[in-house]
């Protein structure tokens, strides 16, 4: 076989076998085939897409190059978000989903993007550990059930190393090597029940809701194939998630959801999710699920759940409070809040420096924006937009603007969950 | 600009400004953009094509990318080949033109590929030198109306760098890099007259006349934008182009051609080339051309002129016997020959050690392929098929004998110039 052989094959829009995708994942790990070849291949993926034994094959080869996990407990579930602006879900489903009974055990990444990460969110708790050994995370789920680290074991290397090429040469966007990417890790940690926040919006890696479709079906099915339980909601990422934006500052809103005190949004989606998480293990429908993890919030569990976690793994909840200069954006005029782009606030938040472009890219969690308004919402002129919490860099009061629409006509609230796939 | 923003454009299917093609191609150069990124844009432009006015602005930007060649001659002709299996047409062509009182101011590459370049094929002459200075360069066509050299002057350094980086990611394919290749480089070398000779078929860089037709049409079309009179011929390569393949060989069988004793096949593209080539300048038509060319064949003149022009760059023609052990395939059974494979012939000749496919591999002149029989011939068993000249490495019989195909019904000869586009 020859890597130049089978770029053509894909360029013919022949179907590539198993061994020849292997070949080519192969080689790239052991730097027998080169960048440039492997970019170029990974362009036809995304170009001319891949057929669903394709992408199955691509996952299963991922999924075998490195380690799995066998933490060995049971009623194990599992979520993966695709990310967005103000997404701090696992902060506030974990402790949840473990104070109701089920295990969680998560390896989380830092954030590459317009804001931090999980690890990069709970950092900006003093003295919270992201760091854990394999002994102490496993010993830690089954006396607590719900442990987080960073990246641990060498779980899909060919991932990893495939994904850092995508993000420098313009093929983070293609479905199938979204799905082999996230599932491949996904199989990979061990779970018996995956579910998948997959946004969908101008904040979102996926923007239109077609591709977010075939993209959630796809991860879906090839779940179901390796004989896991799969869901895939697709939630709404026009607007950002709740009303902060930035570590520190999601952080404090996490707390106050767990506090029965939070977003709207952010509470039916933590709802649905843990719902979807537990369901199959405690035998009960999703609607009998729904109620006991709103149980949960109401009478202070999850919240006890998480102080319990926070403090295992060394966090000091005393720390929270958020230092900064504050600067606020009033509106113009009178209307409906017609638009809060999640992209343009996601990027004001990295221009403050909440988040970072490259892996150098130091990030303050003190930085960030708490909005005042949502899509839907009415304001007159004067109201405040948002609150802006700045370091040093500050930004001008027309970029805020920008973010926004205000309509004379009345606006709908956007809908929040906008399919189920399983 | 961002190049992933404009490798993303380009995969909407958004048309590039020329700044940003500049972009892209000035940052390769400097070093900016990494190859996996232009290879990754590369592929793209392989998958989707690029528009006239795209392809237009690249072949510009190339062009522009280093120095122009400004030999200040008068009546300078330029021929290119895109190359095939046994085309020794050069060294024919060069010195009939020149003998025509036509100049031609000829760089020529080494060969990557299953036989030696031009470069190659005159380096079997003993002494013949194929690194001349510029000066040198233009007193031998002001003095004799021909000179050879490899490459001098820095002429698209750009094309140089993409293609090598094409050549090991499976963009050599692309209609318009190809175009934009070729023409950046004959526009440079400053020619008036610019006669591309196009091969198709299994033994060349296209294999399908559509494309070649796509590919014709659109470097004459580049050529005309730039007020130069352009003319591609689309030529035969499904069997090689005479009887030899193989350095040495090749010189020898040019040799006979220019002596009036050549192939049919080599002596019909020559004139064809040469008439092409001569008529604008002379004021003729081209059967007046064709007449002409034909003729100082005939009465010896072209001959004479590749002597002169040997002797003036040092080559000595006495050193010409081929040195090497010589094996003969016979055909296995009676029929008309209905297949000479080109791309397994070279293959042959490859392995025999005519040809590199790396830089580094070293080419033995002598070894070589003297084919027996054409398509359209008709053969009896035991009739001599080829005679391989080589050194160490013998090829099999069954290896030569699956390069032909002999059938018993009647077979007509191929048809070598396929079309002419203007």
């Amino acid at each position: 076989m020859n890597v130049l052989d089978i770029i053509d094959k894909k360029e013919k829009g022949e179907l590539l076998s198993k061994e020849e995708i292997k070949y080519v994942i192969d080689g790239y790990l052991d730097g027998s085939i080169e960048d440039y070849q492997m970019s170029a291949f990974l362009t036809e993926v995304d170009l001319l897409g891949l057929s669903f034994e394709e992408t199955l094959a691509l996952t299963d080869i991922m999924l075998n190059s490195g380690d799995k996990l066998s933490l060995d407990i049971e009623n194990l579930a599992d979520k993966h978000s695709t990310g967005g602006v103000g997404d701090k879900t696992t902060l506030v489903l974990l402790p949840l989903v473990a104070s109701l009974g089920i295990n969680v055990a998560k390896m989380s990444g830092r954030g590459l993007g317009h804001t931090g990460g999980t690890i990069d969110k709970l950092e900006s708790i003093r003295g919270f550990n992201t760091s854990m050994s394999f002994n102490d995370f496993k010993k830690q789920i089954k006396k607590i059930g719900v442990a987080l680290t960073g990246q641990m074991a060498n779980l899909v290397p060919a991932d990893k190393k495939i994904y850092a090429l995508r993000d420098v040469s313009g093929s983070v966007d293609s479905i199938p090597l979204i799905a082999s990417s996230i599932m491949s890790k996904k199989l990979a940690s061990g779970s018996d029940n995956i579910v998948i926040d997959l946004k969908v919006g101008s904040g979102a890696l996926v923007e239109s809701l077609d591709e977010a479709r075939r993209l959630g079906k796809l991860m879906v099915k090839i779940g179901k194939k390796y004989g896991k339980s799969t869901t895939c909601l697709l939630t709404n990422m026009d607007e950002p998630l709740g009303y902060a934006v930035g570590n520190k500052l999601e952080v404090i809103e996490s707390i106050d959801t767990l506090k029965g005190k939070g977003p709207d949004d952010l509470e039916k989606l933590v709802i649905e999710l843990s719902s979807l998480m537990i369901y199959p293990f405690k035998n009960i429908s999703i609607s009998e699920a729904r109620e006991i993890s709103y149980e949960n919030i109401k009478n202070g569990k999850a919240y006890q759940k998480f102080k319990e976690w926070v403090q295992m793994q060394g966090g000091d909840l005393s720390s929270l409070k958020v230092n900064g200069n504050v600067m606020e954006v009033h509106s113009k005029k009178d209307g409906y809040v017609k638009k809060v782009d999640a992209l343009s606030i996601g990027k004001l938040a990295h221009k403050l420096g909440a988040g970072r472009l490259k892996k150098e890219d130091v990030i303050n969690h003190d930085v960030g924006i708490v909005l005042k308004v949502k899509v839907g919402d009415y304001v007159k002129k004067g109201d405040v937009l948002l609150t802006i919490i700045y370091d040093k860099i500050k930004v001008t009061e027309e970029e805020v603007l920008e973010c926004f629409e205000i309509s004379v006509e009345k606006v709908l609230p956007q809908k929040l969950i906008i399919d189920i796939i399983k």
